[in-house]
């Protein structure tokens, strides 16, 4: 499977786009806000740039790509008020892979613009906003051209499915029956995923380390692992319920048991502490700030009690949200014809599963400054 | 009529997309390497630049996009190798329109980077490559932060539609069944066209002077006149066919009279002196080169003769160059039922104009460099 080909949001403007379905990630970039302040002022404190390069890693095509570049705009805008300073002119870079859907983002450009006028306070930062198609585990930038990096929801994407798990011919994947680590998974599979997310954290790592001016820092807010069993992490119960309806179709006939054993997300949820090993491991930033926060699957549903309100409805708000992220890879691997029936199913073991356990989603944030 | 919204070459890869009808402009392209060469060459030598932007305005989705930066790629690894120099860090900056075909742009650049690969000499040269929307009549990049800008057949596209060109309720167009400067319009609507040519290419080159680095330089080629008399110009002949077609089908009630009366072209073909006297009227650029290049109607005729050997393939190859460029703002304007029947009568006319006549497109080059 070509990673850089199949990753990518569903694209559009539709009812199971990405664009339409992105309100979990919102909530996260809502919720870095604070963190983003600090960094973005504390850089632009320190270097005073004329001119401030700012990409945003795995920016996907929707209002959020839009909400980092505002409120970044709002925090220069109000620090250079503060410190009675011209704003510096901001060039904004929106980074995702090829097959993202690049044509809405610049054809929204026009709103964005209005909204930037509209907005209170008025945000007067002269800014160029750029699209960069590519991969984030490669060079993206010429050296220590870069300010401040920006990526949410994007860094549990690994580069590849690690390798070893795909069946080939004879060879029979050690992973059958799971598209992650699941409660069948060997040891071997863990060991698998996390191989690959340290090789490419760490690559990850170092290209932006080259990218970055020196005291440049960035912000990274992804997908990761609270509960210390990995077997029982809260991705590996997020991922069970595709499996399952994956399952439950290859027993009715509408999947091939094949497909199924030979699909594998590549992706993984790590726990705080082993991206922190690789960042030490590393050394070359230094941790400025970490911290986890919870959401909830239903992303409509706001409130910290520990059972959900209906969750039949839950299920389906949130079986949208994993659609319009996983859309691509699903109906390239299993064809489209299974999409919706895929979905349906999972929507009803969200609804069964939370009833039982209201899991949330943990998003690990990190705010890291390059080392002198 | 929103120029910005609506002009953009035809999207895609199909038969009657920009992509595969460009021959012409890879032409424009192909003749200004020697140009480029110079031009490329003196930047680079002179700044030395550890890392370079270059930007291509106008840049369209199709093959002729990345040959440009093929061909800068090719100038910096030659002249590093005869120096002996580190080549710099390229970035490459792609700017259209934000309805060009950017989707395309991105999902081609596999191709182009195993083109790279292959290419005799090996080019390696570290290059990054951004999309960049927006109008080249606004600011698309912060103050003295680009080496070298190329634009190739863009120029001639102005940024609206003269005001006082549209009918409007009660006010008809002074160039009533005209699209552009024809043998019937009055001499107001040349003055509007030359007007708006002005404001538009004294506005471009301000623009490109605070984006440039001292030194910095430009290759622009867009079409022109030739010819003194600019009622005969060569791009009234083109347009005059066009216009006629239009006429045709008004006189068969396929099309509205009142659609074609409000119909004008945001286009203008300047002769050299013109395009000489607004940059001297800006005094920020000297003039390093400049000449006319003049290219056959049929991209696939490449004789001197001055006629052509088969007509009617003339006429239907030149009419699918010309669809590909003109497609969505006709099929915006007056729907998209029209567009194959309008262009297979264009096509006649062409043919029939080509027996006569073996028009030539003029197309100025010119290199500036920025004034100290």
């Amino acid at each position: 499977m070509k990673v850089e080909k199949l990753l990518h949001m569903a694209g559009g403007a539709g009812d199971s786009s990405y664009a339409a379905n992105s309100k979990i990630q919102e909530k996260a970039i809502l919720k870095i806000t604070p963190i983003l302040d600090k960094a973005v002022s504390e850089v632009h404190k320190t270097l005073l740039p004329e001119k401030m390069v700012v990409a945003d890693l795995g920016c996907s095509s929707g209002l959020n790509t839009f909400l980092v570049l505002t409120q970044v705009m709002k925090i220069i805008a109000k620090q250079c008020r503060l410190l009675e300073l011209q704003p510096p002119e901001m060039q904004f870079f929106l980074n995702d892979l090829p097959g993202n859907d690049f044509n809405n983002i610049f054809q929204s450009l026009d709103y964005f613009e209005e909204s930037v006028k509209t907005e209170k306070g008025a945000i007067c930062v002269p800014h160029f906003v750029a699209g960069l198609p590519g991969s984030f585990y490669k060079r993206l930038f010429p050296s220590q051209s870069v300010h401040f990096f920006h990526s949410s929801y994007s860094l549990m994407w690994i580069s590849q499915v690690p390798e070893g798990l795909e069946s080939k011919g004879e060879y029979v994947s050690p992973n059958k029956g799971n598209i992650y680590i699941g409660k069948t998974s060997p040891p071997l599979v863990v060991k698998l995923y996390q191989d690959q997310f340290n090789i490419d954290f760490s690559l990850f790592l170092k290209l932006r380390f080259k990218e970055l001016v020196p005291s440049g820092q960035m912000v990274l807010a992804f997908l990761g692992r609270k509960k210390k069993n990995i077997y029982n992490g809260e991705l590996s119960s997020l991922w069970g319920l595709v499996s399952e309806s994956l399952h439950s179709m290859v027993l009715e006939g509408i999947v091939e048991e094949e497909k199924l054993d030979s699909f594998n997300l590549p992706f993984y949820a790590p726990s705080m502490e082993e991206a922190k090993a690789v960042i030490n491991a590393q050394g070359l930033f230094d941790i400025i700030h970490m911290q986890i926060f919870e959401s909830n699957w239903d992303p409509y549903d706001d409130s910290d009690d520990d059972f959900v309100i209906d969750n039949v409805q839950s299920g389906a708000n949130f079986a949208m949200c994993i659609r319009s992220v996983l859309e691509p890879i699903i109906a390239s691997h299993f064809g489209a014809s299974i999409v919706d029936e895929l979905f349906t199913r999972f929507a009803m073991n969200v609804a069964r599963h939370l009833v039982k356990e209201k899991t949330k989603l943990p998003v690990l944030i990190l705010c890291l400054k390059k080392k002198q």
